[in-house]
Formats: C-alpha cells, sequence, structure tokens
C-alpha cells in the first residue's frame, strides 16, 4: 500500500515536471499565439464567411490540447493547482471556453478570447511584471477603501440633490456612482455636466469641485503610490537574486517590510551592513590595543 | 474638595478610556456600516415606498448611538475634544444631523451621510493615510497661494478682455475662475471655449495656451509634492515606531526638518549616526595609539 | 570730488537699505494685497456703477505708492535694477499700467493686474517657489527644443496633408500647431478632429496616434523632470542654509551639478565626505602604527 | 596591393574625419534650420504664389548638399554607416525627398519635412535626450507586451459584444482597437461613447470601466518607467564622464544592470566603493596590531 502510494506520488511528480519543462510550455505560447490570431480573424465577417469552418476547428483544436493541458496539471497537482493563482486563473479561461454559450450567457462567446490571457502565465518577465503591480495592492488597502468610502457617500449626496432634477446622471445611487467616476475622469464634467446642473442648482460648483480635486487627487495618490511600490517590488527580486548568487542573505528587519522600504532600500540595507561589520572590526581593534 | 476633583478626574478618564477601547470602537465603526447601508437605501425611492418607515427607525437609532457616543465623550474630555481636528470633525458631522433639514437648510439632508466618514476616525489605516496627506499641506502653503494667486490674475484678465463677448463664460470675476478651473482640467477647453473666443478675439490663444501650460503644471507639481510628501511621512512614521522597538532615538536634526527630507532621508539618517559614532571610535582609537 | 561720491554711495546705500528693510516691504505687500481686491472689484459693473470713482482712486493712489518705490529703488540702485530678473519684472508690471491704455493697446487695461503678480517679489516663501521652477529650464533646453522640433515637424506634415480638406484646422502652419497642441492635450482629438479627419483620409490615425504618443509622452517628461529638480533645488537651498549655520561649506565638485544630482544628492555628499575624511583618518592611523 | 588598400583606408578615415568636424557639422546644422524655415514658408500659399520659385531653388540646393554630405559618409564608412542607427536614420530621411513623389507616393512630399529630424543627429544634447529616451525601451518591453497583450484581448471582445450595434465605433477589429485607444486616452469616452453604447447594454460598464482603469494605469505606469529609466541613465552618463576625468573605472557589476539600478544608485556605488577600500584598510590594521 505504502509502495503504490510512493509510486504514485512520484509518477506524479514526473507528470508535473514534464508539463512545467520550457519544450511543453513553448508549445503551449505557440498554441496561445496562434489561437489569439484566430480568434481575431472570426471577428471579421469576410473570414467567417470564407473560412468560418477551418478557423472553428483550429480554435476547438487548440482548445482540446488545453483542456488536456489543465487535466494533466490536476491529475499531477491535485486541488492544490487552484490554490496557486495562476492556477486558478488558468482553469477559469479554460472553463470559460467549455461553458454552452447561449442563451443568456452568450456573452461568454465573447470571453473566450481571454484565454489568450494565458500568455501571461507562460511568459516568465510579463508574469512578474503582473505580479509586482498585484504584490503592492494589498498594501494599499486603506488608501482604495478611502477612495471607494468618497465615492460612496459622494454618490448618495448627488443622488439626493440632483437626483430629481437629472434622472438620467444622479436618478439611482449607481447612475451617481457612474456620473462620478466620469467626472472624476474629467471627460464632459463641465461642458456635459455641471454647467446644465448649474441652471437649476447654481451652487452645484460647491459640490463638484472639491470632489474633483479630492477624487482626481487620491486616484493619482493610488496610482504613483502602485507604480512607485511595483518598481521597487522588481528591483528586490532582481536584487535578491543577486545577493542570493554572491551567497549573502537579506537581514530580517528588511524581509519584514517589503512594501515600504525607500527606494534606494536594498542599496541602503547593503551599505548600512557593510558599515555595521566595519564597527565590529572597530571595536575589536580598540580591544586588541586596549590589551596591550 | 480636591479629593472631589480628582475622583472626577479619574471618573472621566476611566470614562474616556471606556469609550476609546477597542470593542467599543468595533460597535461603533460596525453600526457606521449599517448606516452607510441604510442611507444607501434610503435613495431608492422603490425602498422608501416599501421600508421606509424600518429604515427611517434604523437610521434614528443608530444617530442617536452616535449621539450618546459623543456626548460621553464630551463628558470625558470637556471642550479640548475640539481641539482635536478628530474630535472637531466628528461632532460637526453628527450635529449636521440633528439640524432641522427642511426650509433652506434642505440641503443639510442630504449632507447627513457625511457621518459614514467617521469611519475615517475609526479605521487606524484610513486615519494615516488622511493624516499623511493633511500634514504636507502647510509646507505646501506657498504653491497653493501661488496657484490662487495666478487664478485671481488670470480670472481678472479674463473677465475684462472676453467678459462682454462671452458673459456665459466670463461675465463675472466667479465665472472666470470657474471657467478656468475648467480649461485647466483641459475639460473641452479648445472646442468648447477657445475656438469660440477665438472668432471674436483671434489672438486669444496667447493668453490661453500658456495659462494651460501654467496652471496644469502647478497643479501637477502640487499634486506630486503632496505624494512624495505624503509617502515620505507614512515612511518616517513607520520607521520611527520601528526605530522606537530597537530603543534607539530620531537625531534632533531629524526633527526640525520633517517635511524636506530626501525620500530615502530616514535610512540615510541612521546610516549618517553609524558614521558619525565610528568616525568618533576611530579618534579615541587614535588618542589610545599616541598616549602610549 | 572723491568724498561727494562716497557721500553719495553711501547715501544711495542707505536709502536701498531703507527701502528693502522689512517694514516697508510690509507695507507694500499690504498695498499689493488691497490693490488686487480693488482690481477685482472693478471688474463687477455693480460696483463700477456705484463706487467707481472711490475705486479708482485708490488703485491711482496705490499705483503713484508703487511709482514711488520703483523710483527710489533706481535711485539707490540705478540701472543694475534691471538686471536683476525681479528688479525688471517689477518695473516691466508698473510700465504697463502707465501706458495710456486706449486704442490699439486698451488690452494694456486688462494687464494692469499683473501688477498683483508682485506679490511674488515681496513674499520670499512664494519668490523661493518660482526661482526654484525657474532654475531648472536653462538644464532642460534640449527637451523644449526636441518638443519644438516635434511640433514644427508635425505642423507642416499636418498641414500638407490636411489643410486643404479642413481648412479651419490645418489650414495654416499656425492653424496647424494650435490644433495640435489640442490634439496634446487629448481635448477632442477624436471625435472632434480625428474622426472627422478619417472619414476623409481613411490612415490620418496612422499620423495622430503616433503624434499623440510621442507628445503627451515627452510633455509629462518635461513636466516631471521640472517638478524633480524643482524639488531637489529647494532641497538643496534649505540644506545649503543649515550647512551654513553649522560651520561648513559645500565641496566643490557639488557646485558643478546642480541639476543633475540625485533626488537625496544633499545628504549624500554630506556622506561622503563624512567617510572620506574617516578613511583619511585611518590612514593616519596606519602611519602611526607602522612608525612605531 | 597591400599599400594601395591602406592608403584607401587612411583616405577614407580622413574623408570621415573631415565630414564629422565641428566645421562642417555646423554648416549642416544651419542649413538644415534653412532648410525648416523654407518648409515651414512653403505651407503659406500666399507664399507659394509670390516666392514659390526662389523657395524651390533653396529647397533643391539644400537637399543636393544633404545627399553629397551622405553619400561622402558612405564612402568613408561603406555600407557599416546603416548599421549605426543615426546613420539608418539619416539616409531614409534624406531617400524619402528623392523618391518622386506623385501618384499613389504624393503623402511622401508631405514626409520631406523630416528631414528637419536630422538636427537631432547634429545637435549632441538632442541626440542625448533621444537615446536616453530609447535606451530604457527594451527593458519595458513585457510592459509594453503586455499593454499589446491587454488591448488585443479588449478589441476582439468589443467588436463581438458591441460590433452589430455600433459598426462605426466597433465595427471591425481595427475600428475596436481604434475607439479603445480613444477611450484610454479618456477622450469623450463616456457622453461620446459609453452612454450611447449603455442604451442597448446596460452592464456595458462592467466592461469599460475595468478596461479604463487598467489601460490607463498600464499607461502611466510605461510612461514614468521610462522617463525614471531616462533621468536615471542621463545621470549615470554624466557620472561616467566625471568619473573617467577622476580616472576611476565603474565596478563591473553596475554595468551589469544598468535599468534597474536606484535612481541615486551612482552616488551610492561610489560611497559603497569608499566604504569598501575602508574596510580592507581596516584589515590590514589589526594584521599590523596582531602581527606586533
Amino acid at each position: 500500500m505504502k509502495n503504490s502510494l510512493e509510486l504514485q506520488h512520484s509518477w506524479r511528480q514526473r507528470l508535473g515536471a514534464w508539463i512545467a519543462q520550457n519544450r511543453i510550455q513553448n508549445i503551449i505560447m505557440a498554441l496561445i499565439l496562434v489561437n489569439a490570431v484566430v480568434l481575431g480573424l472570426e471577428t471579421s465577417d469576410y473570414m467567417m464567411q470564407h473560412w468560418g469552418r477551418p478557423l472553428r476547428t483550429v480554435d476547438t483544436v487548440i482548445l482540446s490540447i488545453f483542456v488536456i493541458e489543465i487535466a494533466l496539471r490536476f491529475v499531477a497537482h491535485g486541488w492544490r493547482l487552484l490554490r496557486d493563482p495562476w492556477g486558478l486563473f488558468d482553469t477559469l479561461v479554460i472553463l470559460i471556453a467549455l461553458v454552452p454559450a447561449s442563451g443568456p450567457l452568450a456573452v461568454l462567446r465573447a470571453l473566450r478570447v481571454l484565454r489568450v490571457l494565458r500568455l501571461i502565465t507562460v511568459v516568465p518577465s510579463m508574469k512578474i511584471v503582473v505580479q509586482s503591480l498585484l504584490t503592492s495592492l494589498p498594501g494599499l488597502g486603506s488608501i482604495v477603501a478611502l477612495l471607494g468610502l468618497i465615492f460612496y457617500v459622494a454618490g448618495v449626496i448627488a443622488t439626493q440633490l440632483f437626483g430629481d432634477a437629472f434622472p438620467e446622471w444622479f436618478g439611482t445611487l449607481g447612475a451617481s456612482l457612474y456620473t462620478l467616476f466620469q467626472i472624476m475622469t474629467l471627460e464632459s464634467w463641465s461642458m456635459g455636466i455641471v454647467r446644465p446642473v448649474m441652471e437649476v442648482h447654481p451652487y452645484a460648483w460647491l459640490y463638484f469641485i472639491p470632489f474633483i480635486l479630492i477624487a482626481t487627487f487620491m486616484m493619482l495618490n493610488l496610482f504613483i503610490a502602485v507604480i512607485v511600490d511595483a518598481i521597487q517590488t522588481q528591483r528586490e527580486l532582481i536584487a535578491a537574486s543577486k545577493m542570493a548568487k554572491e551567497g549573502k542573505t537579506l537581514t530580517p528587519n528588511h524581509v519584514e517590510d517589503p512594501h515600504h522600504s525607500s527606494l534606494s532600500g536594498t542599496n541602503q540595507q547593503l551599505l548600512m551592513q557593510e558599515v555595521q561589520e566595519m564597527r565590529a572590526e572597530l571595536k575589536e581593534l580598540r580591544v586588541l590595543l586596549r590589551e596591550r
């Protein structure tokens, strides 16, 4: 019994390693690219009339290969595959293509092309970019929450103040939130929305101008914080891999706060380490001198 | 007499501590969230027709609890509560809800939802974000003043040059300032405003293009300065709390200019301290060597 | 003769010092603010009908005081006043108010309010902000020149390609440059300009999309470079004043490149100095040890 | 035979050096500026009617000189000239002017003005700016690829979802990509595109708002990454030239990753070197002390 389990394990591990090998992944990558072109061609009416049949066949064949690949990965890793966000992403994207896309789910047909986003999973450099952008999100939860809070409060106020006079823009909380998002992007905010509103409520600018200042500022703040953190994360990954080669390890307190270190944090950490070791040597020297 | 005063003090302190404890604040937070949902539902005509009575009851109950809480905090802290900007904010937001919102003050009914912003006071991480954004404002007073000055001067010029031909946009100083704000956000500035103006005053671009360049630049400058300062403030708060744990204190000259230190200022400060201590030790060493 | 010259000199110097003293400058500042309010009130037809006479009187009185002040400064400093950019600015702004603003020069009447910008000269903190923004401009001459070159080339191409079909937008080189500036600010570029153009020239997007990407990118690059340099300049000014107090001087090579040092350059410069002095001490130590 | 080859070589080298000398390049620069003015004047119908002949003559003469210059450079450097991107650029820009611009190639007539961009090749400071911007592009290939992937996937989805109802905006994949680019720039996205679409597909905002957030964020990320890298590259070039003067060389690991070092990387590298040399001296000291 124990032997068969071990055998099964090693067999699964070998399967997992076989799928993850570069050659197989390069084939998958090529198939994704071919699939992207096919799905692009399918948007053209002319192509569908003259080449509809072969395009659909190629699509089905590639999808089948993707299904087999993901099935093999399930066999190799079991349900743990869904705990890895990238594995979950790959599975969802394939599942969308398998849902019978008719009736109320017809919109899912258009989402089949999300499959092409698997390119991110397969190309390591794109994966790193996406990961470094996502890594910084949890640390910025409070800014996102603050922005959500401001939108919610502003939406309720706008619905109550302007909802009766302008039902299309501020009739419901949802309509208000959409309109406020438009105003935050500064699209037609004045000529399209606020000037007409001001003809009914002359002091509406007292509401809209502070909202614009606060919302665009918070949004810019959020974007810049994510970008600064992402650049920082990428640099730390590169610095970490370089230090790993040189046989050094990061100091523990560096690991503690990966998100909020300074832009040039990693280099300074190294410098600090160097200086601290020097000081230790100086103390030794003094001891040596005093001893004599 | 003295005893009763002390007793009163300790009784007040215990009350203050009791309100500030995590369990009470979590209840307040939960009530704010429930209140937010209720105030959101009240914007829907359908909900108000079918559930108007219970929604208003919940609203009144929650408001009563908030009034009791703020009253207890007044008992505990006295008028000092209003000297703390957050206490002032909490009080104002509750007062708005108590004003009879009818007649010319009907607009205050819509502002009741500002009560939900108390979430910022209750959630520490959101409070830190807001504080770090506000902290940098006084240091940027001169940029804000400069931007105000530019708007004022540009507004007066625009009113005198274009006021007669375009009374809707530049008829009064107020109208001009609003239109200039719209132009600064780049919304419909050319197709909506400047091209029509240029049909009457062909050289109007000599006024508007410099204004756009200067105003958008100053605004971006202000936003980026606040964001850089806020990131810096947050890092300093984190570094300070870490140093507090390690039993070190900030050097005095660090405290002197909290606003204008470099992005990686805190780390460098530590490094500098380390290097200066090393130099002191080196001097000692030389003295030791010379003595002998 | 020599004595009278010296006497004249010292008399002039005393006059210059008398005008530059804080009390006088504060009076000037107050007068500028009063003048700003007066000029603002003059834009209102209602105010001009009812209070026109006293407003104009106040304006004339304040202008006279400004003329006297600038005249005294000319007596004190001579033509050198015009070599200082701020002196030149003050003089120009006063001269505009003295030109008889009628006939073709009527537009100058509207520019009288530029006088209020003298506030920048009088308030030191605003002067520093403006100076730090202007200081970085010469170092960015090549980006400005590049942007100008791109606009010129794009303007000539647009005039030749689209001038015949859309004379209002691209009829002359000037019209093209204005339209391209509008497109760079992204205002109505597609719905207003490029979609109509694409109905005549279907491949016009091959011209406009690269232009948008290049022009907005260069503009953002220019703005960010100026802002980063301005922040840096301000920090250096502050650090320099702090070092001046501590009796240290900047290292010469720091002075050589004020524009391109790193964000945290000044602190690092100090650190570097500290480390280099330590190394010198170490060498001394070794000599001491070897000697014995 | 060998002698004649050497002679030929040295003759070619001397020719190359002769063309590259400052005096010749300044004449070329002056001719480019004159040519820029001439090509600008040629856009004016009035100028072409009255001065058409001389303008065209000047244009032809200058073009001839450019052709001779590029021909001499070909003689001097051979086909290697095309391997240098700047040489290739100069050649292409001249070739465009020589193509007979009639019939289907009439558009090339408008591109003759691209010749003026040779100014970048001739003015070193502009060349450095362009180079520092281009240098960072390869390192950002994965962000560009990611942005392209997002646009492609979003384009296919939009064509399938909205193509039938709005053929002008989403009829083909090309139309969709153009419209999505417009939406990314936020131009008329809501009033012009999404509000009309939402009248047919009420849930279209579920597609457009995430697209706007992701696309504008990725674009800002790309722009900021390029700008930060360009500033960094320029500083490194300046620091390298300064170090070259001082007879120091960059440490090898600095050269390894020119793109991802920190903002203040170069200074820190120098500091690190200094500190490491100090530590080496300290070790020597200890050895000296122990020996005795």
